[in-house]
């Protein structure tokens, strides 16, 4: 990445004070800065910086006034701390798909196709009769089984592995490591104590803008033409099960080393925090919100739900009975004083 | 998988009313199902579809009577629904196996022998002197350590990494990312606060018919010739962590994130829920059963207990304690209750 | 590995009764050792298999007497079983470090340089400006991104993924699928339900003698010149979940499958049990001790205490009112009767 400060400052809309020609090519913090270098000033705690920075530019408040030289140039902005922002989403969508083309040696399976603008890292492997699509980025050791649909923008990190059939959306983002289509867990118990594997037959569909932390697990279901369904928007950690059947909800946010057992539902814009484990079969209403640890054993109906504990119930509660809980030896103190004085007051002739 | 309608007939003992003679290469839903697939029809709220469906053919009860043409050819059985299920399992079979052959690149270290209709996916990595057998499927990426032996027929999925000396059974499943043999997880303390290494030098043997899911590891085991061990039969699901020297009993079938500590001794037919913790040096007996979240801290003796909660104890103990921790702002209210009657009582001069 | 009797006396400094010049390639169990292998004699219960073994080579105690013949050469030496752990210490070093050399095909980037006796196993990726020192060695199917630095005598075993910009330090070792510098979890809620990811831009730094387990996953720190840090001879086991900005102290121990929430900063010597989840933004004090599945809600301030539960509280505290837990059915029914009692008392004309 490389801009002029006349370039970044007409990206954010601000006005340029001093030398606009200068190159930038990193953002960095004000104290940090090098030549270079783009920073913000946006707490006036940090205003010292802005008369040492080493920073070719720094984006300040359109009414900014400085009280010594500034050998950076300034952009004037409204809002400095959300034109940096912008610059760092910018950035970031650079580094992240600036990979472009084909390193060697790299595995392409028969009537499989790639769109434009690909990656495709050493070691990645893509199935045959896969569909690719645009600013695809496959990273080195990724493997895509067969007949496997990726959209456009989606990036798959290295050591990924897709099972064969799975759909993939737009703008996705797959961290490394992760597993998208294993096998349901799914045994039929047998008279003489072994158990028959149950043939896993169905798929894997991500939804666009779905984001897969790094070696989670979702499993295909296990029915053909039955798909385990990411809808859009579904964020989810690292380290996650979610096993056959299941279908998050668009949108819902799910911590890292969480279990979704199979066939259960969860709704849309739930907020599921780490380590929850939910049993299979269930139905989870929108908009729930679930503890850390918490184990959910019913299916919860309404909406706005905020559940804690293990098996869950209402959080509130939770924390009444839980503080009750670490007094428990001195409930059972008083319970024996009454029991005492009960006894004392019998024996007293009563 | 291409088969005639006269060959399915055959495999299935069932008879065939309409053309046996067109081909059949996939399996459907009646509803969903179009030419060239087959489908069953077994609950009569179906039978609708049976007049409509594009399947090529249709497998029936033998007492089935239509009201209405079908288009399809039949195949008249006493069962459907399990008559499909075989077809299932066939299907299944022939899909897991259909991979024959070495695709390039991928590595074959000194010494190593595989059997036959084996499949070596590209980038797929056999160090020295490995033994592979007949119809073993290793997918690519996958990473097999040195002196390794792989019994017929086991598949082992993309990205999979065993490390040397493993000892992996016939008719086993591996599926992907995850890792069989990594060092035991043994550190001495040393007096200035830090840790050194104890070496790990034992294995892991997996016996037959084993299935691993995806992303779970199982730890080797710490001595020279001890072997952390998984009977025949077992099936465990992903993101497990099995530590060195655990021995898991024949038919035990574990779910999603349960971890076992080092050198415990699972029984036989245990079936142990998702996200249970089991400590370290423990034995428990055949046919316990773990519920989901439990943490087990001592070792079960009698066979068949069913336990719950962390530390867990007998489940349906459990459920009546956990009634009452629901209930134990209302208990702390009666004891108070009691507590000024009590008060109240005394005042009144008794 | 393939020594004399007489050079492994040299570095046991002990002494040889018998034939020293017969070679060792392998360490075993006096009850199991074959020719060409070394065992040891420490406990007096085993003392019969040195009479029958055919181990070339036996440690024992500088005064043991032998009742009967023994084949084997003898060495003699203070503490058998100390000695016997230096040649496994030994035998494991030369184990770990065996492998030298390039194995192709694998990925070297631009500008990257690596080490004196290094391996890099086939279908490893190594990317651009990635700086590598001596003695390191990279398994098949490992990952290294753009701009990464690893230390001397370190090893990443097969299928690890570093994402670009770490720092590794020297004499680490990470095990299989583990996951180094993935993006940390951070969306932006909009105000139409769905999420905005937070671009993550810092990285992850392990300092020295740091062991990863398998299929652990480490986020990189979320602001530019931020690192999610792991300090020098810190040891985590497998599954474990290290959130973005965390910082894990010197020597702190963590058990499988733990995780660690956002920016939370763990102290020095802590032990950590398997299955804890911790909050984040906490500060977690030196050498505290933490149970199985224990939460932690809140930051621990005093060095050294122990804490058990969710959320966590002091472990005596816990097992007091644990044990109470498993009682409440009886303390509900002490309580009823004392209500029994009162009403009784009353209606008695009290």
């Amino acid at each position: 990445m490389e801009f002029t400060i006349q370039q970044i400052a007409a990206m954010l809309g601000g006005q340029i004070k001093g030398d606009g020609q200068a190159k930038i090519n990193m953002l960095a913090k004000i104290q940090d800065a090098k030549p270079g270098q783009i920073a913000f000033l946006s707490n006036p705690k940090y205003e010292q910086f802005i008369y040492t920075t080493q920073a070719s530019a720094v984006i300040v408040k359109k009414d900014f006034v400085a009280k010594k030289d500034i050998a950076a140039t300034l952009i004037l902005v409204d809002d400095p701390y959300s034109s940096f922002t912008v610059l760092l989403e910018e950035y970031h969508k650079f580094i992240s798909f600036q990979k472009v083309g084909v390193e060697e040696p790299c595995f392409l399976g028969k009537g499989s196709s790639t769109g434009d603008n690909i990656y495709r890292g050493a070691f990645s492997y893509i199935g045959n009769n896969v569909k690719i699509g645009d600013n695809v980025k496959i990273y080195p050791n990724a493997f895509v089984g067969d007949n496997t649909i990726i959209g456009n923008n989606t990036i798959i990190h290295s050591g990924v592995k897709i099972y064969s059939d799975s759909k993939i959306g737009s703008n996705c983002v797959i961290h490394a490591g992760s597993v998208i289509g294993s096998d349901g867990f799914g045994f039929a118990p047998q008279a003489d104590g072994t158990y028959k594997t149950i043939p896993q037959l169905g798929n894997v569909i991500l939804e666009d803008n779905v984001v897969i932390g790094a070696n989670t697990v979702i499993d295909c279901a296990t029915l053909f033409g039955d798909s385990t369904i990411v809808r859009k928007g579904v964020k989810l950690d690292n380290l996650i099960q979610i096993a056959h059947n299941v279908e998050v909800g668009k949108n819902t946010v799910i911590a890292a080393q969480t279990g979704i057992s199979g066939s259960t539902r969860i709704g849309e814009n739930c907020i599921i925090a780490g380590q929850v484990g939910i049993a299979g079969h269930l139905v989870i209403a929108n908009k729930t919100g679930i503890g850390a640890q918490a184990g959910i054993s019913k299916s919860i109906e309404t909406e706005g739900e905020k559940l804690m504990g293990s098996p869950a119930f209402d959080v509130k509660d939770f924390f009444k009975s839980y503080a009750l809980f670490k007094k428990l030896p001195e409930l059972n103190q008083r319970l024996r004083e009454l029991e005492g004085k009960l006894v004392a007051h019998h024996s007293n002739g009563h």
